[in-house]
């Protein structure tokens, strides 16, 4: 662990996971259960000494517990507000991971510039869950920015992706349901055919607030559902299973 | 309740149902489940006096269901298999419905010799689940037309029904999660918007092995996800909620 500066209103959170650290400022971006989520299942298909591609990076929650979690060679994470990406550096430093962790700060749709096509296996995404309606003030928010599609669309993502992964690479999304349909259109329209999907549902009895979605480069169209994911037993006990996927 | 003629192998079965009773085949067709909760699913959407039809209609079960528990002014049935849709006429006179229900034994892909142009409110569709293969042998056997696609697609199904409905009319299915993408994706290819989804579990720990699905003609995208339905408490137990269903 290398010793960072620290900026106003940083703080550094301890992972759990193998003396990770991340540094975060909740006045800009902390990351949630979503992205726990996601990097877990995107490690169904991450491969060894895969190479991957991590959009909408935000602090570099993904890339860093990935970087644990998968036998993955190398991982790239890309995010476009410049304050945030400047702490997921600070953050792959202080981890000591610069040799496993390539971090980019810039725009998605730049991604050409950076990266051969072809040339990712895996691509995962937390992207802004909200799209641009008519009534946001701040475009230069940075909240806004991560959580609308100010910077970015669903589609920029997707034609993006597309381009960048290897034929029968995985592009690995969170998103809400009721952008289910629009993620599988797009997805369709541009040759990811959607291929694994999972509702997350804040209890057993209740409609799932999450979904987690995996499609891959050229896949053949058979959608394999995977049982529902129930993150509390009760309020404020997690499940068991998710107990295990923030141990593992 | 009129006498009718009945046809070897055939038996009556009471659908426990404000004295409903229908004839069925064992070895050509019998109702399951499906058919009932897509009659349930459907419910929410079909108002007072609506002109409803029943695509690949069978035996003729939801257009009965659906004359006992809508308000439907008109409910037409379309069946390409001439027994059964036979069946389905004789149950409908057995139950003195011939004021509400009209049956149709053709091909859907004829619908516009027998309907005008957004003639309907709602459709209703419980189709054959299974793409057609390369395997099957015997493509004019009764049970195979009503499980694989020999007669029609699920792309005849939803162009065909798109036609058919008003703008802001309904297409209810019930299907297979491994086809969710494809319905999806040609559901929105011909502008009837995936709105409402609802996924069926065996079990509440296990993976949905069927979907409800609602689409509007010229909708707006969004689509609202509905809480998990639940077949079993436990073995051979339904929950509440399926119970609920086969009362109400």
């Amino acid at each position: 662990m290398i010793d960072v500066l620290l900026k106003k209103e940083e703080k550094i959170d301890d992972l759990q996971l193998r003396g990770l650290k991340i540094i975060q400022n909740p006045t800009q971006f902390c990351f949630g259960i979503d992205a726990v989520l996601l990097s877990d299942y995107s490690l169904t298909s991450i491969k060894k000494g895969a190479n991957v591609l991590d959009l909408c990076s935000g602090n570099g929650i993904i890339p860093l517990l990935l970087s644990a979690k998968s036998e993955a060679k190398n991982i790239t994470g890309m995010e476009i507000q410049a304050d945030i990406a400047n702490m997921a550096k600070r953050s792959i430093e202080m981890n000591e991971l610069s040799h496993k962790i390539d971090f980019i700060c810039d725009n998605l749709n730049n991604a050409f510039t950076h990266f051969g096509r072809s040339s990712f296996n895996n691509i995962t995404c937390n992207p802004p869950y909200k799209e641009l309606g008519g009534g946001i003030i701040n475009l230069e928010n940075s909240l806004t920015i991560a959580r609308h599609e100010v910077k970015c669309t669903l589609e920029d993502i997707i034609r993006v992706s597309s381009e960048l992964l290897e034929p029968g690479g995985k592009l690995c999304m969170v998103h809400r349901p009721e952008r289910l349909i629009d993620i599988i259109c797009i997805m369709r329209a541009y040759k990811i055919e959607p291929k694994r999907l999972r509702f997350v549902h804040p209890y057993y009895n209740k409609t799932a607030n999450l979904i987690l979605l995996e499609g891959t480069r050229h896949g053949k169209p058979k959608l394999f559902l995977d049982p529902p994911l129930y993150v509390y037993e009760k309020s404020g006990i997690y499940t068991k299973e998710i107990n295990e996927i923030y141990e593992r």
